[in-house]
């Protein structure tokens, strides 16, 4: 059976990478040894993490003063051990809320940290990403760049004259940022860059400077720096995924996917806009292009529409539960194919089918 | 090629579990998707998890009154966690000092906590477990129950009237234990479990009661019992393939694995005592099953040997950078034919094969 899985993460990944990983499942590159079984000190592995990190560096242009670190947790481990590294010498991290995941973000803040907001679209259902300008004296100031849930995404980042932190986990190279203009760019592995289990860390040098908070080894940015990600065991099946979805993208070139991702994105929206039965509420010039949202206005519609779809082989088309209806994620790895059906789907859903 | 890998871990997998993960990459029991896609919030990966735990406890036998979670970080991130969620009435935390990895235990827990060390065998080089009689009025007492640089293990849980914490990252389901003599046990997932990712820890009910150190959520225990393992993206693969590897276990009965591990390691130790080139230092009622080290007594020697078992397909023989030496890890994994090559190998070398 052939499905298009729309699931907001862990999500669907490129063919030819499980092609790759399943022919090499049981004897990686001629070791007679699987990937799995790698012991994370020998060459073999520790090539696969340094080609991991080359691509990262080179489809991201990620320059020489930012480290790469290859951690575990996922971007919730992550709301802890920002504040345990950065909020050092105010203790005071400053918030733009957009939604469900900065206020996760927030919360974990508060053990360590005291904690403000900034900016909020919370007044308008954070259907939008807050405009007015900020400045910052805390630590530092953390966004969340696309916002998974809500379907908004910021386009630029705001200069605040403190270190910018930003969670990435939804929309990480899906599109070229400046990686210069961010202190610090965090991202779970299971929605763009392989599967669930390993978080990218791209941290400048010099936050590393900072004296973490009384921490135990695994919670300080600063030992897996010093150790190239290898102070204990790292989630090496993962990071080998991540290098084939890089060898991947590369193959065809980010422009490309960026590409694809803009036109499929597009489509959906022209689609929804014109559209009498679907809608996208999300301010236009904040419109994820990984994760939309919508709905028919009506839960028992709604309903029978995702029945329609699932029994049409598309999948994980369920909104969130604390916004509802449905959401389409469409991240690199999505093929266009995937888009045209759901489009047909819905015209066919409009047109009265069942 | 055909390899016998003795790594300390990631370490040899089954192949029966390697085949059968393959044959399922693309397509997950019909569904279109490969497991690396499935979104923790589905059916089908919520099977997974809730197979993994009853298969878990079925073969340890864990009683009702303890909680199983899947966590990510391995056991260094439990050097943390333990401390944050547990040292939290006094403060103190006490040790029995076994080695490498209770050193760095005791290390992580000093950032939270007044440790002490109880007991230690650092006067004989390691080479025993301490057999004096401890009490503790700490929160909690931790001990390395197998120590993988070293080659010890427990053989009896130290009784002491505080809650006993086990590091049981190497030596996991290799052997029946009485969890109910112990409050936690934790144990990363790549030796014998499955792969590197995933972090098991087995705590008792009213440990979870305790009040955690001021902490974001997923430092918690509390969070992930709440959530069954699923306040955030767990290492869903992870998970997946230890669920492969319990049902190979019970497949074959976990008392045929129990007996296999008993006479490959016998079957090796019996060879170094007899030999007149390779010895083992520890002492002999506090060997370890799944961690042998080895040595010639002399460094040439030894790497000599150590490139001879390469040119015979035997890898990851060379013993921790700390010991030096050989160690061959032999986890539930490693078939009798690796054992037996082994000690073919060892044999040819002291017959003055090169």
């Amino acid at each position: 059976m052939t499905v298009f899985n729309f699931s907001a993460g862990p999500a669907v990944l490129p063919v030819p990478v499980l092609l790759k990983a399943q022919s090499e499942l049981l004897n990686y590159q001629g070791s007679g040894q699987s990937v799995l079984e790698l012991s994370h000190r020998s060459d073999l592995f520790e090539t696969i993490l340094h080609e991991t990190e080359s691509l990262l560096r080179e489809l991201m242009d990620i320059p020489d003063e930012y480290r790469v670190l290859f951690l575990q947790g996922g971007a919730t481990l992550q709301f802890s051990m920002l504040p345990l590294n950065l909020a050092t010498n105010r203790q005071m991290v400053d918030f733009i809320d957009t939604g469900s995941w900065s206020q996760k973000a927030i919360k974990d803040a508060q053990a360590y940290a005291t904690t403000r907001i900034l900016a909020s679209s919370a007044s308008d259902g954070y259907r939008s990403i807050p405009v007015e300008a900020v400045t910052s004296d805390a630590d530092y100031l953390h966004i969340t760049w696309n916002n998974t849930l809500e379907g908004t995404t910021y386009t630029k980042a705001p200069q605040v004259g403190v270190p910018l932190v930003a969670d990435f986990s939804s929309s990480i190279l899906s599109e070229p940022i400046d990686i210069r203009q961010f202190d610090v760019i965090y991202a779970g592995a299971q929605k763009n860059l392989g599967s669930a289990g390993m978080t990218l860390v791209i941290i400048k040098d010099e936050l590393l400077q900072r004296t973490p908070q009384s921490s135990g080894s695994y919670l300080r940015y600063d030992t897996h720096a010093k150790h190239h990600s290898l102070y204990n065991t790292p989630p090496t099946y993962s990071i080998y995924l991540t290098k084939l979805v890089l060898e991947w993208i590369k193959e065809q070139g980010f422009e490309t996917v960026v590409q694809r991702n803009r036109q499929q994105a597009a489509a959906l929206y022209t689609y929804l806009d014109q559209s009498t039965l679907f809608s996208n509420a999300v301010a236009i010039s904040d419109r994820s292009r990984m994760n939309i949202p919508f709905s028919t206005g009506q839960v028992d519609l709604d309903t029978q529409f995702l029945k329609f779809a699932e029994r049409n082989q598309l999948v994980n088309l369920k909104g969130h539960r604390s916004v509802g209806g449905m959401r389409a994620s469409l991240y690199n790895a999505m093929p266009n194919s995937g888009v045209d059906a759901l489009l047909s789907v819905l015209h066919r859903f409009e047109q009265g089918e069942r």
